[in-house]
């Protein structure tokens, strides 16, 4: 079950670092949503390597082919079949993990649990297998968007610089935030970010932060009671992603030190009538269920683990302290890349709940 | 799926607050495990209301029957059934809430869902729900003692009041937690939280704060790599309860403003020549496989939104603003109660992954 | 997952012959289905012993409990909790057993799958699990009933005695079915199977048969390709039953003997001018979807295992030859009692794949 | 979840006919396999099609790539994707379809459910879907193999022609069937069974038949109680290939006609003081659980639904009826190249519950 992610419209990926591939099949899109190889290899740009300073030189164009599942440009409710080539790869600089486990790696865990696996460039541990979230990502937001649900991520914070949460209405938000190498939601602050990043790097040194996402047009009645709740389902997509280190919704932990009186979101009338809170600390969830509010969540990843200087270790074929110095080509820091993982991941969990809430069509193309 | 949790160790839940009952199934638990309705009842003793000063005074014993799946003091392998009935439910406070959402409850986005629904004592979105998580954590907890995992649970915060990390290896430490009626690692902080409590009831007000869950003996490669990751399906677990509102492993959302030389876990060799980390920032789970240190989680836990003051909201059966005041018998804070709820979670999940791993065997009664 | 059935429509069943008690819990089922205690009980008195001179005496009522998803005489979509208690059990007569397995039963592979199982009256393996079910089905039933769907099941076998398949449509068919002991289309017919069963019966013996089930008013489309195929799950739906040997849809065996030319369905016009097949050895369903024809399975039992003559079998606590007498009392043919199971079968099959297809709204409750 | 089968070992397929490719992700092998292209490329021959002169000329070599999860020669515990390109695809004989259903084909109903769908070469409802199962299953086969659990088919019937159950313990037996073009155990019978298939052909028909599957070295206890019995499994993996209408375990059908005393399966010690049932009827399954006999099961293949003559259909454009003459390629009796698809599916079975029940171990690289 590792690799498979949701319920009614589900994603299963596959690839190592370094293999031959990476890719998915995304199983239960309705039939007739249009969907094109521009539309998903474009949230894959986003975060492909090398597309700019900040990020690691490896070079692969991450070009996506569509396996199985579209014909004359539309779903068929079929298995969609995606995969990328890995062109880029560098092998050589791996051999040296094998006995020597990296800090903050899971080359040890993983030797331990597997027995047999592929260290090259952290094998099926890397990053590079959220391609294939990514590209199932894109046709979930597709999709949401066709029955208006938008998703939208952001950095907020990167080592000590933070930026404040931005209006998620206002409508040059996506522009500025794709304006900007951290994918912040201020230039200004952008900048700063950008410095933080520069700094570490030029410490020989990585840095961590905080991704936000916010989703807004969500209809009221998403999520499951109980164990499905959608705030659990967002918890665990998060979690999933490499580097993560904790979730948070609406108002998270800060509210967790305050008293009811001041964190309960009163329900009022908005000037069409319509139900809403006066505050959002829920972050659009009560009860496990979206109550039509902005759905907020908040992602802490830790610094990237890798960094171009010498680490104590310990080599595991002698039982003897060593060092390691980590070689290969690593970003800074994830955050600027893992802007669409994290809005493909909160896509993925709402294309699942509006699937089984009935939001969504079971066919597109039957009138 | 909404009320089954887990894979191989499963547990469906039922039951409302006002119903006639609440309890829960259990499949996949090995036979040959002792267990005995009391070890399952001490654990619920810990969560029942009426047990201290601090919680609500609903007078429910929650005493609970097996219903099948044990046999001669063991377990056979078959579900296990486990039965509570409600006996104390007063549901005449409640009337008002149907057209009048209380501000940070569940009403609204229920009955949207829903349309008909049970109204009283919040129904199946009351916290009374996790009864039935809490029977089936007691086995889960029995069955890892057998393969030498033990999980400890304690509040770190209330409200302004913090306590910090204790040392999980601490042999008094479970006895000084359930020493204290806030279950804290720290008697004096005890004290002060207690008063955090007091305090906010006295203010017809309600408080929250953060509970740890440490579990140690955990060995190396529990969990399963991408989407089953061991912090993934603990993230689910955690905000799957009532009222949290974040969860971070490890160092969480601290560590996210540092750089990576602050924070990497460096390898190195304990005095018996065994694999350790120095430090355990990663919070026991790396790439989202256990490491054999202690797995760390921390979960925020919002104020109780059962305030017992008047507050805004808006009456739906005539779309115009009213007020409520949330009657009923509540909790000015739910964490001490809390605290077995975040314990038998965790159960939940590692016992999930020990079957899965085949850490524990398929039949304990197997020579 | 050994005892949960269904992905959308989900049963968890628990149980022993001779524990406290039997039960499920159905979640998934929507909000708003009217529903009585009264209406779950019908089906279960089908299924239950001592309901005439050819079943077991046995002596139980089978009197069901609703614990939880029903308020006010509607589900409110929270899983339903049903009870019954066994009231009466006499283990005495099988204390044998232990070390004797018994020819045709479950008692050897369940004591070396578990090590320590519950021996009496067959423990789990006994068809007392199938309670649940049959509780489970008959709410899957009335709410396939509320989109159009009826199921019915009846005898077409008992050893030698065959009777062929009546017309579903037949307004007076279920009456007919329910008027006679073995639940056959055919009166005359009937008697000769009842004949059948007590002629076993006074030779000490036991006697096998085929059930055939129909389900009229499927719309088109239930069902998903590859291998959630509706065939595909209503085989393993009816494998799951005890005592079955065999599954066959439509024209099953039989035209797997012809040519294309012969069983070929084909396609043509009915006189309101809709789809329909000319013939259906397709049996409902063309590529594991519904088709619109009604659904046609028939499932083969073979005879009841225990017969109350001398057997040879092997002393286990000694591995050496002996023979066993089983006792307790048992039925001589299962098709009577199965006709339900088979029914409640069918209905859990199709509630799952109806939800799923979007055929049930996902509340009933919601104008 | 209609593309992905099985729980602990699970594959999931993807791909049309007609479209760039077929393939599947097998996620929940074990590390440490040896696993080879040619091991699953030898399966693959030996259901491709233009094999001999019995099958459909259509000239595919179905050759596949591994694209990740296997290393060295091993497997790695990550998921294993394989891919098979599709090259001698053509379309063009199959526009008609899009307006006139084939008899005995998915085209309408299809059609009705997806609304958008690829009607050519019947797109994902083709057979040719089955090359992700055979892929998948060759690994499955060679995971058994390491633990001592051998598989084998062979057709039994074409139309009125049928050969006897072999000895599965044949040393011979493997070699006998792959060396007739029917696959099947005596090749006298083999013969016969060409001819009722060319003669078939010759009046442009189709014929059906029989396959039977028998596997050796299954250790007791595999297969869960209730739903998830192996029979139950087996029933749902054989009916989820294309064009069955029936299975049935051990004695099957024909046993439902006879009484207890015929059919029991009398417990006996073999010459080496093991346990074993004298008779077989239960096919190797008591309760849902593996005895440690041979697994035999049964599948019945109706006719080929496509045969190069006239047949009424339904022109839908205009809703008249109207006549079709099915063109394309195909095979006149599916059941040659069905044996390895039948091996594959049980395969996939066995495969799980060996894993879910501890018999294969998490890696088989740990020492």
């Amino acid at each position: 079950m590792s690799s498979t992610f949701g319920s009614a419209f589900r994603v299963t990926t596959w690839g190592e670092s370094h293999g031959s591939s990476v890719g998915c099949v995304l199983d239960g899109c309705p039939a007739g949503l249009e969907i094109s190889r521009d539309e998903i290899q474009r949230q894959l740009d986003r975060r492909r390597p090398g597309q700019s300073k900040l990020t690691t030189p490896r070079g692969e164009l991450d070009s996506v082919e569509i396996l199985s599942g579209v014909f004359e440009g539309k779903t068929i409710g079929t298995p969609i079949g995606l995969l990328v080539y890995n062109k880029d790869t560098d092998s050589s600089k791996y051999e040296e993990i094998r006995n020597k486990p990296r800090p903050g790696h899971a080359d040890y865990t993983w030797k331990q649990k597997f027995g047999h696996y592929d260290w090259r460039g952290g094998g099926r541990a890397s990053a590079r297998e959220t391609i294939g979230r990514v590209a199932a990502g894109a046709i979930a937001q597709k999709m949401l968007e066709a029955v208006g649900i938008k998703i939208l991520a952001y950095t907020t914070r990167i080592g000590p610089v933070t930026c404040p949460s931005p209006d998620p209405f206002d409508p040059e938000l996506a522009e500025r935030i794709e304006s900007n190498l951290v994918r912040t939601a201020d230039l200004e602050i952008a900048e700063k970010m950008v410095e933080a990043i520069t700094n570490a790097r030029k410490d020989k040194d990585s840095v961590g932060g905080v991704i936000e996402v916010v989703a807004t047009g969500v209809p009221i009645g998403l999520g499951e009671p109980v164990f499905e709740k959608l705030d659990a389902a967002i918890a665990h997509a998060m979690m999933s992603i490499p580097a993560t280190k904790g979730v948070e919704i609406g108002g998270g932990f800060p509210i967790c030190s305050l008293r009811g009186s001041q964190t309960n979101d009163i329900w009022e009338l908005d000037d069409d009538g319509a139900m809403r809170t006066r505050t959002n600390n829920a972050g659009g969830i009560l009860g496990g269920i979206s109550s039509g509010m902005p759905i907020v969540a908040r992602i802490g990843f830790k610094p990237v683990s890798s960094i171009p200087r010498s680490q104590e270790t310990v080599d595991i074929s002698k039982m003897e302290p060593t060092n390691i110095e980590v070689k290969g080509r690593h970003d800074p820091c994830v955050l600027p890349r893992a802007v669409p993982i994290v809005e493909c991941m909160l896509a993925l969990v709402l294309a699942d709940h509006a699937i089984i809430q009935g939001i969504v069509p079971r066919s597109f193309a039957k009138e």
